[in-house]
């Protein structure tokens, strides 16, 4: 497998935040070709010790890193990219890399 | 479910670090009561970009937040967290968060 992670820092409003990112954003990023899971965060974001500075995680995962490049770049993967622009407040960080379980 | 997200940030020997991670840190952690499956990066961990900051990403797998919490208060989540100290050169980042499949 291979992971795609999303962390979303803390946006100024995050109730705007959140009805944009389910219903328009996770709407696009379903559509891009390859997606095998898509996993979000549910309630807060935390470091074991207390707060963290993201709002938001998400992991989606595909079959492997060729199928996150060629998702990436799909005409659905770019319009989930620009899309970013839409929403995020504070910041993304956006991980890949090929996975394995052990 | 629930996630532990760990970015462990480039360390100054990658290759001393992926000795005792794989072969002292990983059966620790194994050991950790509730954990459901666990994920490692295999090869760089990037942004859609090019680099990033991190070497390597784990993502364990439980079946809640309250699982979470009880694993890093076993005797087994303990150990596995005093280890982090054995290791890590350059800084991990731990995230901890319920998920759900979208």
């Amino acid at each position: 497998m291979a992971k795609l992670i999303a962390l979303y820092s803390k946006p100024a409003d995050p109730a705007a935040f959140d009805k944009y990112y389910f219903s328009t954003h996770v709407p696009l990023a379903k559509k891009i070709p390859g997606l095998q899971r898509y996993e979000v965060s549910a309630g807060s974001v935390n470091t074991p010790q207390g707060g963290s500075p993201y709002h938001l995680a998400a992991i989606l995962s595909f079959d492997s890193m060729e199928a996150i490049q060629q998702a990436l770049g799909s005409a659905e993967g770019q319009a989930t990219a620009a899309d970013l622009g839409n929403f995020v407040q504070a910041g993304v960080e956006l991980l890949v890399f090929d996975s394995k379980e052990i």
